[in-house]
């Protein structure tokens, strides 16, 4: 019998952020899939590794997946990594893919499971902490009350298009622009807080627009939220 | 010394999916906090004391807030249960306020963290795996992939209001005008799936529009998808 393909979060640095079901599957099984050409340098190992060391004992599968433009590219890239997974499923092995943060929300596990699902083999998902959720934590700040929509934006691509509606924004991956993302924010005359690196040991917190450097890491997530005064 | 009130996210009712910290807050600290008349008949009670049976013999305070539209009264009882809970923590004792899914998204205790801190005392959240990324995870399908928004609205009041932005949608506690929200879904054209009672023991899964009945439970969560062929 085939074995199933996990796609599993690991929540976003601390280790105590992980599941019991995390746990679970690393614990239970020998296959072990990480996103990076070298398994024991990502951060999703060594998150795990924090709470279950056997892990480097397990065998470990790198998933590396370069970050490329051209998408025809991307494509064949996903499905090289789809038949490296296959490959333990065939062996009615199941493989537990870890990925930072949540398995639903922005993850690579994603474009691996379109071409598992279309192979005919099986996947399932765990989800995770994400990490808007952990960051409002250390902000020690709500996302969101009341009737407030929440609004994820991944990387603002057209400027003139976010902070528009009403509700409250989380801007990631928005270091490569952050000057003139910073302009937007002032102008939106919302509350601005940032966490750089959230849950890592280099974490940075910062209160307003004006605390944030032109030239921010690539884990830096923007909570912007209406004021109600 | 004071203690620290902690609102603790549970997750959305599978006990494996809450965290590790989650656990060890409440196996760590005597004073519980749960959101209802009658601490054991709630909901995270169940959750954590499939985890932590020892949660039977500890202090559980309820912190009862009923659900009424009078915003005076509503505060009303956001300062009782800000006040019930700074008693213990004045006698030096931690409080961890649990709560069904996440503590930074649509959670009871944001309203009373805002009094704790307006009277000076300390509090910290620790987030939980979030209604929509577990309703995800059990369609086993992302959320959000590459540069798709993901917008979160917790009731449809405006019905012309939704659905218009580009990127996904997650449509919580839409129950009570089911028939108008699935005209809107029909019309808008996206993929519909929905979760009712998501990893509870009545749990229902619906993958169109049509399957979803017009008298779907409270606990009922929409994801709407962009369609990209």
């Amino acid at each position: 019998m085939r074995g199933i393909a996990y796609g599993v979060g690991v929540g976003p640095g601390d280790p105590e952020l992980m599941t019991l079901k995390a746990v679970k599957l690393i614990r239970e099984n020998d296959v072990i899939a990480l996103p990076g050409r070298e398994p024991k340098e990502t951060v999703a190992y060594r998150i795990a590794a924090a709470v279950v060391p056997e892990l480097a004992d397990k065998e470990l599968v790198p998933v590396y997946m370069p970050m490329v433009k051209d998408r025809a590219l991307i494509d064949l890239e996903h499905r090289k990594a789809a038949k490296l997974i296959e490959d333990y499923l065939d062996q009615g092995k199941n493989v537990v893919y870890l990925t930072l943060g949540d398995s639903t929300v922005y993850c690579t596990f994603s474009y691996i499971q379109h071409h598992l699902e279309a192979d005919g083999y099986a996947s399932a998902l765990v989800p995770g902490i994400t990490s808007f959720c952990a960051a409002a934590s250390r902000l020690n700040v709500p996302l969101c009350e009341w009737d407030e929509q929440l609004h994820i934006v991944p990387a603002v691509h057209r400027l003139d298009k976010v902070l528009n509606e009403p509700g409250n924004y989380v801007l990631m991956k928005s270091a490569s622009q952050m000057a003139a993302v910073k302009r937007m924010l002032r102008d939106s005359g919302r509350d601005v807080m940032m966490v750089e690196n959230c849950s890592m040991a280099d974490e940075k917190v910062y209160h307003s627009v004006d605390e944030i450097p032109d030239d921010a890491g690539y884990f830096s997530l923007i909570i912007a939220k209406e004021r109600h005064d």
